[in-house]
């Protein structure tokens, strides 16, 4: 068919498959259907270029650690080298805006927000570079105010989709938060003023001996920090220690504070995210099912009384679509897509190609070893066969369980021992000899499958043990020098050889595949914690640099004592010895962030001014939101996961065939991510035969007409 | 048709009023069908007998207030009042029991682990008081092993369903939890056993000087410490001083052990809950039902094609189901049940009754104004209608809501000035005049009808304000001598007052009465932690009792410095002036389980020997379990009233009735605890028809056959 329509029926053909890949992977560009646009449009979706576009990303958030004040200073060029490197990343992402712009229609192009921010951020970027370069030169320090604007390429190239709904989500999450939120706040002033009342002539002192509850916004920051339990017992004590009575006080502020107001957070939260997400889901199915509709119309052939896409046109599709997959793979989905073997693809199963390039398919060749094939007379011989049988044999499985054991014994033993340094070795060589044994067994293309996470974690720890042990005793013996790094790294390799005893028991199994199957989830909050994080270190590092100083551990400055700071004098912070907690540099503010997210630890907050305290609530407030977020999503997700494994359950045996001496199966029966999950399920409630809303419509669904009684639209089949 | 019938007839009503009474409060108690044992029933769900039970039940935990080592001595009979006491509440036990035994099957009160756990716990408790007795007249410090048992009453006696069921509800998720957290424990003991190889070795301090990371039993317990984020940067500081790269073993070990297997053991609650919680509801619901067929068979009557009951017998009931109903809604409930008014209730309509009977409905009897009947004329003339139209002006609240924030200005300024103490007559006159107004003009019984919290809160807490503050300047003048605790008292109503705003802004009115609806299931969490909270105080007081003491501020002795303890010299404990918090009675005990709740904060576990920590980790596994399923039990709870809003958005109009000038409607179509949610949610798929299975299939339902395809019974219609 293909030979004998040229020129337009390819078109048409990358046309279609340009709207398959949106379809597959729920994008929303709209792109020009010239020919060029088209092809355009491939080169923007080519891997490389995506990849590049991340690098750049990558690169551009990581300046900050070469920048002023440096974790690294970069050897060469000094100060100058990271304003190039600045530059040459903002040239990449302008240069991946002006190829968006050629492939999407002019007035899509200007409309979109994203777009704008990008183009603004490049602008204001090279505005901030141009003013502190000036400033340099002329021995002025300025300050690079432009820097917390870097994540926002993270957030709005076409790519990083996820992180921009888990933003939207949040957004849209707001302005109901912010009532709980002020009856929250309103909660803690009217204690922090009963606090004032009953607590404030008292004459009490803190443990620090400073006057305790007699400033009111002081009360009211103590109060607050008390909600997030970091202060809990102090902030309590001088109360306590004057009379019995008043820890009630305390107890209902906790109990109405934290816990019942944490519960209608949640609850809110919750709420408007399921509102939220189910409008959007329901958004891009119906783009889908248009995607495809317009890909079967430009491919469409009238056959009898149906219109219908013919065989060879849909191969062609499928390997414009999805180049890498095998052919027997596309055979499976055409065998799936065209049930009665017809020579053509309806309407119906067309539009469902999207969902079938989305399954992960592994195909399990049946191969024979390759021994088997070289050398089948040792291969096959009795005692060869007994150790293959040896392996296969369960007690192998725990004859190594209680090797680990012993080894994990033995590495809590003392090092300095020469036996059990030796004992190492012949663990090693035990776990060598394993992972040979196996190989020998079964087939090593099929124990390399993409599937064996377990093997391909094993083979990896041991190879890397071996190297690391082999180095570390290569350095020794050579140089008499032994190297931490490499030592430290031999330790850790030992410690995670033992994680494989996990495998070993069916129900642990179990729960550690469930964990790998969240990780995308987990990936898009880290996305989201990155980008917070960002922000607020940045900002940290320009308000708080060099407030705090560490010094290390043998010096004799009478500074150490007080971390440098007069104002830290016999501060708890200070005897804690928290002076590494600071802000210097951005690696250090990370990890001051992040002990922040765990205990709302503010002594660093109460010792420089009181406007800090506002930056610390801030950040507080923020993490505390996308905390509920993700611990909603993740156990919606687990779930569901769990739900969807009985509704699915009969599932796995029509998709599972037998096709020319090829297995195949389809590698997971869970859902990887909540989208897609949900996506599914609002999908089986769109009849098949709907077209859904138009364009226009779709983008402006709003979550209140969530269910439309009378769909407007009917003009499909 | 009562009359003649006499005996025999009035023996079924009673009988089938029982069962209605039993389905309306969802109870399944098994009674016997005689005369006597009926009327006997009554008597034991006689509202006197319940609130005696818990009377003595109450009376019996707070026996440890009294008890050595005591918060309060009693001051006559000594010792041995509370050994008193304690048996005369055992002797209530019992006879609650023995009547019991006398409502119920003979066989089936022995087959109820209830009562046996009653039996025994009152049997293993008057032996330890003679064995205590017998010790104490030998002059021996006997040790009262049998009170930790005391929540065992709380829990067993059939009035306290909603906690039992939480109890069961835990145990069954037990199973499950137990494999995520032998893997949890796992990832504790390798991350420990890496941390051993990393920093054993580097002879690193900790603060309080001593090593750092050498022992591995210490390094677990330190670990698992970090997951609760109690020791956050502290345990982490030596290392990171050390090499900035050691922190990121400690991110890691965070992000894994408190984020990821927190969202796992979420999930896996959840899921645990959501199943077993299902087939609870599904029991009920059926035993509800059974119980109301049952009840109709006892007074049916063969009329036409079907059984009916008649219109004075079914009104019978219900006046002895419940005798405190006026007439009026009595008429009401008939007229729901009996649509088409045909002089009895079918078979349909009466098993609705039990939920009928649980609908709250608030009569709003439309009264005139008191003084309107009184003084016609006074109340109707222009100056009175010109003052009442003022205070059903927006502007009058604006007023209010104004006046309130001058009087938060006044409270926090300061209280020594008497300008300001005169200030706060004229505020509290202002608020006495706004309640006398509104009385004037808002009917004094609909503005104090049972729904108008605010108007309730408002006025009392008013005239408490009123009573202390004339309490407070008469004390003052009279003895000079200014009354601490009366002085408290003023300035908590002062502040309490200002809690009024909030009512004035819609959508703050809403999250409250939302969190008014989610006490009840509060209050069942609140007995779940009682009961785990008196436990483990009981048993902690015991261990721990006297290991540390508290010197009140102005000691000099030198022991104050180490809480009398020479163990905690120069620890932290001691320099941060926690010495009260100990186990020395149980208020202190309950104070400190409430911080270890809110932190686990476990210096204290640390200053005394190795075994303590085995009790605070024991408390704080048993308390989170408890708080996740808290909030997920709010969350739900929250949720599901979101969506039933809209669910049952229309049925309010209908059930809205007027009857008799009167005017009736439903007091909250919200649900007020997640059991009557679900099981209203689970009602409706069973069809009206069915019956539901037998009792004893009812009793033996496994959550694993949720969903039976073929019901075997359908016997009903």
């Amino acid at each position: 068919m293909l030979e004998h329509c040229c020129p337009l029926c390819q078109q048409g053909l990358l046309q279609a498959a340009a709207y398959v890949y949106d379809a597959q992977y729920n994008r929303n560009i709209p792109f020009e259907t010239s020919p060029k646009a088209v092809r355009l449009y491939y080169l923007y979706n080519h891997w490389s270029m995506q990849a590049a576009t991340y690098f750049f990303i990558f690169v551009d958030l990581a300046l900050a650690l070469f920048e002023e004040p440096a974790v690294y200073l970069l050897p060469f060029l000094g100060k100058y080298a990271t304003s190039l490197v600045e530059v040459l990343c903002l040239l990449v992402f302008f240069g991946r805006l002006v190829h968006f712009a050629q492939v999407t229609p002019r007035s899509v192009f200007w409309k979109d927000t994203k777009n704008i921010c990008i183009m603004i951020s490049i602008l204001v970027t090279l505005i901030d570079l141009i003013v502190y370069g000036a400033l340099r030169i002329s021995a002025i320090r300025g300050i690079r105010w432009s820097r917390p604007l870097r994540p926002i390429f993270l957030i709005n190239f076409a790519e990083s989709r996820q992180i921009r709904r888990a933003f939207r989500s949040i957004r849209n999450t707001l302005p109901e938060i912010t009532y709980v939120f002020l009856l929250f706040m309103f909660s803690v002033l009217m204690f922090s003023l009963m606090a004032l009342k009953l607590f404030g002539d008292r004459n009490l002192k803190t443990v620090e001996g400073s006057p305790y509850f007699t400033n009111y916004l002081e009360i009211v920051f103590n109060m607050y920090v008390l909600v997030t339990t970091a202060n809990s017992p102090d902030v309590m004590m001088p109360a306590y220690d004057f009379s019995w009575w008043y820890c009630l006080f305390f107890i209902v502020y906790v109990i109405i504070n934290t816990y019942i107001f944490m519960s209608v957070f949640l609850a809110v939260v919750y709420n408007n995210y399921r509102k939220h997400l189910k409008n959007e889901i329901r958004k891009l199915a119906y783009m889908k099912r248009r995607k495809m509709i317009e890909a079967f119309n430009l491919l469409k052939v009238k056959e009898g009384a149906e219109f219908v896409v013919k065989e060879d046109q849909w191969k062609h599709l499928v390997k414009l679509v999805a180049p890498d997959i095998s052919t027997s793979h596309r055979e499976l989905l055409l065998r799936i897509s065209d049930e009665e073997q017809k020579g053509c693809v309806d309407k119906k199963s067309f539009v469902r190609l999207a969902d079938l390039l989305n399954i992960q398919v592994i195909t399990i060749k049946l191969h024979s070893h390759p021994l088997d094939i070289w050398f089948p007379h040792v291969y096959n011989s009795t005692p060869s066969l007994c150790i293959r049988s040896m392996v296969r044999h369960k007690g192998f499985v725990w004859m190594y369980d209680v090797i680990i054991l012993i080894n994990a014994v033995f590495i809590a033993l003392d090092e300095k021992n020469p036996y059990i340094s030796y004992a190492e070795w012949v663990f090693l060589c035990l776990y060598i000899v394993e992972i040979l044994l196996k190989l020998y067994t079964y087939e090593p293309r099929n124990f390399f499958a993409r599937n064996q996470f377990w093997n391909w974690f094993d083979t990896s720890i041991i190879i890397a043990a071996l190297i690391a042990t082999v180095l570390n005793t290569a350095l020794r013996s050579v140089t008499i020098y032994n190297s931490q790094q490499v030592l430290d790294i031999v330790f850790i390799l030992r410690v995670l050889r033992l994680i494989r005893i996990i495998d070993s028991i069916q129900r642990f199994r179990v729960i550690m595949n469930t964990l790998i199957n969240i990780m995308p989830t987990m990936l898009t909050f880290g996305g989201l914690v990155l980008v917070v994080y960002y922000i607020f270190s940045i900002v940290g590092m320009e308000i708080f640099q060099g407030k705090v100083k560490f010094f290390a551990g043998n010096t004799t400055t009478p500074h150490a004592l007080y971390c440098g700071n007069p104002a830290l004098k016999d501060s708890t912070f200070a005897r804690a010895k928290y002076c590494k907690n600071n802000f210097n540099n951005i690696a250090s503010s990370f990890i001051v962030l992040m002990e922040l997210t765990v205990v709302n630890q503010c002594g660093f907050a109460l010792v420089t001014h009181q406007a800090a305290k506002l930056y610390f609530i801030t950040f507080h407030i923020v993490i505390v939101i996308m905390i509920i977020k993700d611990e909603l999503l993740n156990g919606k997700l687990l779930d569901n996961m769990e739900t969807s494994e009985n509704d699915l359950g009969g599932e796995e045996g029509t998709t599972k065939k037998k096709l020319k001496g090829l297995m195949f199966k389809i590698a997971s029966k869970r859902y990887r991510t909540v989208d897609a999950l949900l996506q599914r399920m609002f999908e089986a409630e769109i009849p098949p035969e709907e077209e859904g809303p138009s364009l226009d419509e779709i983008l402006n669904l709003s979550p209140n007409d969530a269910y439309p009684k009378n769909p407007v639209f009917d003009n499909a089949a």
